[in-house]
């Protein structure tokens, strides 16, 4: 048992970039919830409420090519662009009208993705945004096992609102004893929540990525991803295809 | 010209963990500070404030045996306690009797010398801690260049005390318009360093690194490093060694 544990509670860790996932990851048998909340992860709870029927990360545009010429739906942002030549970007009001419904999408993003690739080696992957809030805090508790929430963020650095989803779920999931040791981390994004949370998006009228999204026109997209548990689904990895955990 | 960058203002970055330090560190010609508040950069400022002349920082035992060899008076600590066979470890307590008055010093600490080590590529490498934070805000504005605010952490974590001094140095600085260039990660550690700073010792209550000093009896360090400004001297990096900046 490391210092850092006290018996029967589990850890609940913020990492606050990829680059920092392998000095966090020590235990695999953990959730982790990929966190990339400005857009992909949120554009893939929109997707499975729209009723797609899986997703496949990736983390290249290479292999997003390769998907692309074997009749593959598939997706792709790079600097918060779409990729010429794909069917979408990471946009999540792009999944609103259903047109999916019950596809296979294949999806590589600047962040979002290249995270999940990372986060494969836990026993268990989901993804998270405030759009699903309530339903990952669900998850985790039924799982009831150490936490990773793992921040995207921009390009291996830190950024605002990753951090104050994962300072979220945090407080949220730390209202259960069973979730209560929490890493330096942890408790950093619970402050910064607690300072954030009467209003996300005037909290990150300052934040570099808010700031990118807004002057590329994107502000209706920055409001639905700042909208609270607008879905009960958890897109969960298995093996390498993220399915619904309602289906 | 980045994306980031705007006009004629500085970039102010917290680099929350040395192992993020690569992705941060883009611009040569920038002023970093290293930052260990428990305990490593608030014993190299004490052993400046009690007089001593130069101190090597070693990143490693074994660089810190062979001074040792050769006569050196060497300082070693690893997991917050002295190694057995050294002069002295990172208590900053260790320096107040002035015993150490224009020697040359060599330390070698878990975290702290290791992010100087890596910050060497930088044209200025500063120490930062609580008790020389105003020198350290003057030394940056003197200089007029980009900053980076080096986070030592824990093994390779984010850590509370060392974010809360790099958003005391962040908030600091921000005053004067031409350090107003804010990282995401930069307007974090502010808000951390508002909710902390009525009582610093009682906002890091619960932080790991402070309840690891404890369980070993080092709450008068723990005061000590929280203290402000009880030193108005600059430790610099020169070549591969420190000295003060009145020297």
């Amino acid at each position: 048992m490391s210092e850092e544990s006290s018996g029967n509670t589990r850890k609940v860790e913020v990492v606050p970039s990829p680059a920092l996932f392998p000095v966090y990851f020590e235990n695999t048998d953990c959730v982790v919830v990929v966190i990339d909340v400005f857009r992909a992860t949120s554009a893939i709870c929109a997707a499975f409420e729209s009723g797609i029927d899986s997703l496949i990360p990736v983390a290249t545009l290479e292999e997003a090519v390769e998907y692309k010429k074997k009749g593959f739906l598939v997706g792709a942002e790079r600097n918060a662009e779409v990729v010429e030549g794909f069917d979408f970007g990471n946009s999540p009001l792009g999944f609103k009208n259903g047109h999916f419904k019950d596809e296979t999408l294949v999806l590589t993003t600047t962040n979002g993705t290249k995270a999940v690739e990372m986060a494969k080696a836990a026993s268990k992957v989901v993804i998270g945004a405030f759009t699903n809030l309530t339903a990952v805090c669900d998850y985790i508790e039924k799982e009831d096992k150490d936490v990773l929430l793992l921040c995207a963020g921009w390009k291996g650095r830190f950024n605002l609102e990753d951090t104050l989803f994962a300072g979220a779920v945090a407080k949220k999931i730390s209202q259960n004893l069973r979730f209560t040791n929490l890493s330096d981390s942890s408790i950093a994004a619970i402050h910064m929540y607690n300072s954030a949370e009467q209003d996300l998006f005037e909290f990150l009228g300052e934040s570099s990525h808010r700031k990118r999204l807004s002057r590329m026109n994107m502000e209706e997209d920055i409001i639905y991803c700042l909208t609270l548990d607008q879905s009960n689904i958890v897109p969960v990895l298995k093996g390498d295809v993220i399915v619904s955990n309602k289906s």
